[in-house]
């Protein structure tokens, strides 16, 4: 089976100017087929002040009103997505910027109002990634760049959390690839102690990760990103890796980042 | 040879909910092969004024500074492009938008700072479209919506003409299609007096052309669209019609717009 990397690179890493380049230089280097997701970043957020559209948070989570979807999808598949790619472009790759809408290529629901109402948030199912589609513009020789914006299907655009479509990708591509799906950020994995650096949790089981979270170790933010990881886990992705940004070409050196196993 | 249409659609007609959705209605239902291409329209100007970024015009032209390039490609790549192209979606097409970054489709030139710097704009040549690419993705059953967005290949982004883009992408599928070149806009046509909706001139060959302008009956905005049309027909493009978007199904009625002949 042909080997596919699936690679999610944080918002604190696409705010960095310098980081960014070498991640981007680093990813064009990473060998076989490939596909990145990319989150946000800050710019969002200072662009809705610098406009006057105050963000609603709820819980810490953005309420998507409609200006809100409006600037996420000017600087997630607009700015940010066409930056990285271009840059992917001029590191010798075929990059492809693709949004949910393009070709289809992700497809959610509208997250229901009740209890509370996100605003345009897409949810993500088993059906949501157009499979057929991305195999042949892999199979073209194209690097397929996500972001995290997708579509209904009856033309609302929604604003859909980059971790889980990195993890949809990585499922829906499972039965035609042995997929490894790495999460890149700005720490070393998932630590133990948020203050240091050196307290990478190396391995995560099931078991392990359950006591994590008895403990209160595992932070709020990390929470969805492995809940998702194991779902994928279970269900014939090949590997899982929580790695700094910086570590995405000795990815094979287990003794850096998280790894997480069934 | 298969059969394809380039549209190229203006930003009066984008600006304008109504027109738009009966547009992009029309253009799902035209028969066969096709590519749109869309400008910008007020958004960017809109959005520019309300971050505070002043506009710098010379001689009628704006000035893309590294701000404004921002604000294009956030507007054009990224909110025009994805709610066209999710739209495109929602009436049973398979609309994938791209810059010309994505999948290095469109590769362009800055334009040189003398006499006037326009900033970081892009002229394209005969070599910028990636024709190759772009046939295999049409191939694929995908309808191709571009933003007049490009690159230089060297991880710059450059706003182009989207007029000029949809006369090269004529030029560069003649060698595989029989190409018609259509653009729209909120006009019946080129006018005789652009005061009078009735004036249309329905066929312009090269020396009427030459007439039009010596007596200045060709207005400045309409020049370009006309030199670029006329490069495409001399240069294989079958067909090019500027018409009123909301006839883009009576495309085959030649009383209908402007017909441009070699």
């Amino acid at each position: 089976m042909r080997k596919l990397s699936i690679v999610k690179i944080g918002g604190n890493v696409l705010d960095n100017t310098k980081a960014l380049d070498k991640f981007l230089t680093d990813f064009a280097a990473l060998e076989g087929a490939k596909i990145l997701v990319h989150g946000g970043g800050k710019l969002a957020t200072e662009l809705a002040k610098k406009i006057g559209i105050e963000q609603t948070m709820v819980e810490g989570r953005r309420i998507t009103d409609a200006e809100t979807l409006k600037i996420t999808v000017m600087v997630y598949a607009g700015l940010l997505n066409k930056q990285v790619v271009a840059a992917l472009q001029a590191k010798n790759t075929q990059a492809i910027g693709l949004s949910g809408a393009d070709a289809n290529m992700i497809r959610t629901t509208k997250r229901p109002s009740n209890p509370i109402d996100y605003g345009f948030v897409g949810d993500i199912d088993g059906e949501s990634v157009h499979k057929n589609m991305l195999v042949k513009l892999i199979d073209l020789g194209l690097l397929p760049v996500f972001s995290a914006i997708t579509h209904n299907g009856q033309g609302q655009l929604l604003n859909t959390n980059a971790d889980t479509i990195a993890s949809a990708l990585a499922l829906a591509m499972a039965e035609s690839y042995e997929v490894q799906l790495i999460y890149c950020f700005e720490k070393n994995g998932v630590l133990r102690n948020i203050e240091d650096e050196n307290s990478v949790i190396p391995i995560i089981t099931n078991t392990i990760y359950t006591d994590l979270r008895r403990e209160g170790v595992i932070s709020t933010g990390m929470i969805p990103k492995i809940d998702n990881a194991f779902a994928a886990i279970e269900n014939g992705v090949k590997a899982v890796r929580i790695i700094h940004a910086d570590n995405l070409l000795s990815i094979d050196d287990d003794k850096k980042g998280t790894t997480l196993i069934a």
